[in-house]
């Protein structure tokens, strides 16, 4: 029960990764699932995944990114983008509820209405923030999946948006880069000096009632 | 190598949790360290968490909660809360580098300024959207431990964030409810239903560049 502790203690946000090492094509393939395998709100599920590998693309990023070395050093770079709750993004939500579980679209109107409803009631700039609270929750589930499989990870927020949607061509698809992580193995000499990790002290961090 | 997806494939957003089976203080030790753990845009924790475990309360904020029943059965509810970064929280946020580290505070003079400076360039809705999204981060961990440590969870956004904030007493300590989730176990019934996870398919998720 402690080895999920141990994960987390153990991952930090990887600065320097060793450019020799890469994930395996099975790693990549566990860690993919298990950003799909998150939940989000309805299961509506209003963002995309892109997994940046060519080397080209990345270092236009990088030049997005505040030229951080690990943009283009990682192994992956992975771009969680929100993807705005349109009524179609439902009606394909209930479709595919309907074909896997095998129940009649008509059954799941009341469900459909009740998301289309809640997201009517959202300003436009309100749906795309929901969107983007729903990536990040992707992404924690994201994180942690690759601290249990002792894979390095480094989520960041220091990049300019517009432009990682321009290079990678999501705002003609309504995708809108929320935030991103880049993946890997950190170097031998990073993970010699394990820097102790900082979190508020519990009593300041927990409330019980 | 599977065993994180087989963890968030049986996890489910629990509605029926057996009110007789309570997480031990082990499990809910080990939860609450997980959600710690968690990291966050700088490092800087923008959030609490609020465990509520008092029946008298969770009866309030299951009212404000469109009366869902899994408020008061489960055997727990934690409350993310963001927090309002003010320059206080950097000030000491930086403290505690220096402490954890035994790094001197003047060294830290330009982190600090960093900080202030990301927070100060953004308006007072968007500092609290920011700590909203670090919230929502941290319960992507937590709902990806409490899978792996098999623990029933339900994220959920289906309440009225205001009246959380009276009944918490959370508002007058610039704390503002984000997003919650029960723990627990589900019931013997629902374990045997197994609905299937809908998810949109791989190639509709994933985009490879």
């Amino acid at each position: 029960m402690q080895s999920i502790i141990q994960a987390l203690t153990w991952r930090e946000a990887t600065r320097k990764f060793d450019t020799e090492k890469k994930l395996t094509s099975e790693q990549l393939y566990i860690l993919v699932e298990a950003a799909r395998l998150s939940p989000s709100s309805f299961g509506l599920q209003p963002w995309k995944l892109v997994v940046v590998s060519d080397p080209v693309v990345r270092a236009k990023l990088r030049e997005a990114s505040w030229n951080q070395p690990q943009i283009t050093e990682a192994s992956q770079l992975f771009v969680f983008a929100a993807q705005m709750p349109t009524p179609e993004l439902v009606d394909a939500f209930v479709a595919n509820i309907s074909a896997t579980r095998g129940a009649p679209v008509k059954s799941l109107a009341g469900l459909s209405q009740m998301i289309k409803g809640s997201i009517e009631s959202k300003t436009e700039a309100e749906r795309i923030e929901w969107a983007k609270k729903q990536a990040y929750l992707a992404l924690g589930v994201t994180l942690a999946s690759a601290a249990v499989l002792s894979i390095d990870a480094c989520p960041m927020e220091g990049f300019d948006a517009d432009k990682y949607d321009e290079i990678l061509g999501l705002s003609e698809r309504d995708l809108h880069t929320a935030v991103i992580m880049t993946v890997g193995f950190r170097i031998a000499e990073e993970a010699a000096i394990e820097l102790k990790k900082v979190r508020p002290a519990k009593e300041d961090q927990i409330i019980e009632v």
